[in-house]
């Protein structure tokens, strides 16, 4: 029998006991941003613990100062590579209730699909790995180092495995970062996720008047925070889309053109962008592609902006004061302290004359990132995802950001491997979130011939 | 006796029942803008009518098309002039409600000052007129025939009254229009108001994406409504301060040599600006001083700003819109409807791509207007003032807006006759809003003066 024939005989005869794990997995109610759900976060952590001892792993449930951290080993072969695979076990809040169909910690198959609360996001995504794993240990073709680390924030801000990472540092060593907690191609063609956007975070108050003045008896006079706030706003950006803080864009580096090429197959489809967001994709700056505007390029993007009154009708006042909540996009080769000071420097420079500006949060979340194509463990991915799916594999150069894979990634030293297998309709943050089992298990196909083909060079 | 000593006694008898009365009005949630308080508008406008009744007059509560207005009429002698009161028994929202330190429709007196919404704007200034008048009906000293309109739209447009005004013209026609809804001067002088100016209220939607975005999977790529609505807002003025509406200055005239005299005594005073808004009086154009800014060069202020996140922490979403709340403040020889059209012109040459513009209000307070301080009611007027006071009284060129005035003294072929007894410490359309029984005292010893003093030629 050829290889593949194990393993398909493997799912054929435990896959049933998978989707049984699987709903054990997913019946924890382990929605990290509800303090309620403190215990039901702890029992799940310790059940990965279990799980993962159970399949051959020498497996900790480290306390942390947020929900536990899930961390695993298993060794290798000497001299074969280090795999670090990296998940989250929590999940989003479950509201609005009444909106699921069956209740999201009761998970039951519909339809070939696997409904509840994390049945993608992450624990479907997670345990295909798990079984790829099991099945890999069982079958005796494991050669490969494999470090699993778990965590139990990545809904509501991974507080606890950032402040970690440092301590972990010898044991994260790796030569290959896995994750899976993305989506494939809107085609059903596999995706390989060859960057992410770096974050920082700001939160801004402008101060002026010790209370709300009568506009009539002030306007002209008094200095408006709710006007200098539009100015704080308008001035970080030119007119022409580019951003305005000074010497922004010294670090960024162009998209190469094999990159560009990539980034621009599939083509960009405004319609379909349209038709899906209900505007056309005119923010940012001309001269590049959506596509590369969001893979290459930073962007400063206003989250929301407050200021006195709002309600119906007229109240003629000079607002007291006003607030900015700001994120930037940073970009490979971008050093997050050096633009997060760039932009205090700016914001300082622009706040209006008799305003003061109160810098309540300037947060970095993470440098970006950006993968070679030509990387051997991404062409080695995309070869299993064209047999897999029977499609070409997408490249995608991701706008968004997952601050713990750059960290990962800087304390590991590994190459990141990004492939996940969500779709549109799992509707993950959504009510009746769902992964399919065919989702689930080109998933767990992926991770075997991934992780079988590890060995000492 | 002399006559001041007639009316002390007065004073002295019932201030007590007047401080009763004061509270039992400003009880009345009298909130114009909201329609929760539909009734408690039409219930205060009762309780008026049956005060007015008590007091002497006819007195009527007229639907219209708003609020109920309530018109009373008490008939002088033969020959002697008529006055004209107007004021308003509404009252700006309470919000935010969390910083009242007693709750704004529950009057209480501390250290010598009523607390409350409406303490002062205007409920205060008007009890005090009809306090007056009682004063001088129950000890016979009322000669003139006097008119009062009080509305309940002061502060959200006075729809009502001003469909109601052609109507009403030949109940209205009088040779003083006597308004209480000013302040007095910093140094604690009276002040006699030389003109107001006229209001324009916008209010406005900036509608972007269908939903909110993910701020990195479309940030720089997806039009930002809270950055459009920044640019939007900066674009309404120039770096100077200057407004930046095409034309905008176009008929507006300087001050004569005259009024920058008066308007220029006694001198505007930084500091004591500081000490009583905490600011520095930077905003509007420089090359006048703030005097001359508020009552003779337009200004536009944004009175809110809404989009987005605004809570704890950090929520990465570009918004799916964002309001903003505008007033403009014109002055005399601007015509109103011009200065709308050219503001709503450039709102919608402003718009950012990608974005659309909805405006929601665009409406016409009135006018301004300017008066001739030679006038004789402003001289009787002035040496009342200097003698209550002991300082010589202030010309104010107010920058506030009462856009009925303007249609009242056109209608009525009165003298206007704008003498007000706030204080900045009042804090109207604040949080804790009030006005202190010696403020209240001097309103109701100018109203006796005035009023006793008018008799047939």
């Amino acid at each position: 029998v050829s290889a593949g024939s194990i393993f398909d005989a493997y799912w054929a005869k435990h896959s049933e006991r998978f989707l049984d794990e699987w709903r054990d997995f997913l019946r924890f109610p382990s929605v990290s941003a509800a303090p309620a759900h403190e215990a039901d976060c702890s029992a799940c952590a310790q059940w990965l613990g279990r799980h993962l001892r159970e399949i051959g792993f020498q497996a900790e449930v480290m306390p942390t100062v947020g929900k536990p951290l899930v961390f695993a080993e298993r060794r290798g072969e000497a001299g074969a590579p280090v795999v670090l695979f990296y998940g989250h076990y929590d999940v989003q809040p479950e509201d609005p209730l009444e909106l699921w169909q069956s209740p999201p910690f009761d998970p039951v198959v519909r339809d070939g699909r696997m409904y509840a609360r994390g049945a993608e996001d992450n624990k479907g995504q997670v345990l295909f790995f798990l079984k790829a794993l099991e099945t890999l240990v069982r079958t005796d073709s494991l050669r490969a180092t494999v470090r699993i680390l778990i965590e139990g924030e990545e809904e509501s801000g991974s507080r606890g495995i950032a402040a970690m990472i440092p301590a972990l540092r010898d044991r994260l060593r790796a030569d290959l970062l896995m994750v899976s907690d993305t989506s494939m191609a809107e085609s059903g063609a596999g995706a390989i996720i060859m960057g992410l956007r770096g974050i920082l975070s700001f939160s801004i108050r402008l101060r002026g008047p010790s209370h709300d003045l009568h506009s009539g008896l002030h306007g002209g006079v008094a200095p408006n925070p709710a006007q200098g706030i539009g100015r704080l706003i308008a001035s970080l950006h030119r007119s022409d889309g580019l951003i305005a803080v000074e010497d922004f864009y010294r670090d960024v580096l162009e998209p190469r053109e094999e990159e560009k090429r990539l980034a621009g197959d599939p083509p960009f489809d405004p319609a379909a962008y349209r038709a899906a967001t209900g505007v056309d994709p005119l923010g940012g700056e001309p001269g590049f592609p959506p596509p590369e505007r969001l893979g290459f390029r930073p962007s400063i993007d206003v989250n929301g902006v407050h200021s006195g009154f709002g309600g119906q009708g007229t109240k003629t006042i000079i607002p007291a004061e006003a607030i900015a909540k700001i994120t930037a996009r940073i970009v490979p080769n971008q050093d997050p302290a050096w633009c997060r000071d760039a932009i205090l420097r700016h914001l300082r420079a622009q706040t209006p004359p008799g305003l003061s500006l109160d810098v309540e949060q300037a947060s970095i979340g993470g440098p970006g990132f950006r993968l070679d194509p030509r990387a051997p463990a991404l062409r080695r991915a995309k070869e299993i995802l064209d047999g897999l799916t029977g499609k070409p594999t997408a490249y995608i150069w991701e706008g968004a950001s997952v601050p713990v894979v750059a960290a990962l990634w800087k304390q590991s030293g590994a190459q990141p491997l990004l492939v996940g297998f969500g779709r549109e309709e799992d509707r993950i943050h959504a009510p009746n979130e769902s992964f399919s089992i065919e989702q689930f298990r080109l998933g767990y196909r992926y991770c075997v011939e991934m992780l079988r083909g590890l060995a000492p060079a």
